[in-house]
């Protein structure tokens, strides 16, 4: 490890790894230590806690899925298709940060304060666009006359299982733009196959 | 309270209510007396353990899972229909025992023999006959020529989020049968307008 910030990464890395197999709070700062074959004293040049690991995590991500969000919302595709890449968006930034985005179901209950309101901020307003999105395509006509709530927890669902490890299913190295069409067939044409 | 009985049956349905809002660990039984207004030593009366409670609860859901979807796989149906079944009975079951639902999605990790084996095995069958109806109704045609373990999950998490309290965007008093009905045409036709 060569540098400071090289080290730093790793500690992150591993911590994602641990909090997602064993939960944040199951998690010590020894246990952490003793997988990068570590002293636990030696963890503190850099980083000042288990829960600055934590905050600087599910804010790293919580980042990544809002300013995703923000620039589709600002683009000028219509709705249906903004729909459309805010799924694959939500898909890609899961795939690519599988051990993280597990911390998202569960342990963000565990930030303290200045990441808690930060994250859950930014949550709010993820969760927000996607139900103008939603409502806009309704209204528009490019979408069904749907239950906007009810279809809204339906997509989110539809995604969440993805980096649930919970899961009743588990798909093991999948394809992952196999998985967007097939994510996005479902959602926008159903599996009936009659027109 | 006039029977040993039901006292029983308040004795589950309070900790069901407790174990949902607070977690299977962090109930004590002393809570569970607390909140039913008696001491906790008299619980025993009734009850041999949590342990006991959490199998007796999650066994009681499992068993009801289970039967609903033997008897719907057993019926003339076509693979279509049970589907469509198969959600609807599942999302009463859900709606009719939303704390014990709750449970289901983390706390039957905490179960221990007998109760464990029997919980996932009964669950193991439901999520079978689930892959053999979408699968045969893929097979016929009824279905479009889908991912099966993709779609499954889809649909899986589409009616988790019913009874998930770390849900996005809780519907409170919903009327079941609009439930289901949106529920339903979201699998089964998507979202998008267009035909």
């Amino acid at each position: 490890m060569k540098s400071k910030k090289g080290k730093r990464e790793l500690i992150l890395e591993e911590s994602a790894k641990l909090f997602s197999e064993k939960g944040y709070t199951a998690t010590s700062m020894k246990d952490i230590a003793n997988a990068l074959g570590v002293e636990a004293a030696s963890l503190y040049n850099h980083i000042q806690s288990k829960q600055e690991i934590l905050g600087v995590l599910l804010l790293s991500i919580s980042k990544k899925f809002y300013s995703g969000i923000i620039d589709i919302k600002n683009s000028s595709y219509p709705n249906k298709e903004k729909l459309k890449e805010i799924i694959k968006m939500h898909i890609r930034v899961v795939i690519e940060h599988q051990n993280i985005s597990s911390l998202i179901l569960r342990d963000w209950k565990h930030l303290k304060e200045p990441y808690y309101s930060e994250f859950v901020e930014k949550r709010r307003v993820y969760i927000e666009v996607l139900k103008e999105v939603v409502n806009r395509g309704v209204t528009s006509g490019e979408l069904k006359d749907i239950n906007p709530l009810i279809v809204l927890n339906c997509i989110l669902s539809s995604l969440r299982w993805v980096y649930d490890k919970n899961v009743y299913l588990n798909i093991i190295d999948v394809n992952v733009v196999e998985l967007e069409r097939n994510i996005l067939n479902f959602v926008f044409k159903g599996i009936d196959s009659e027109i």
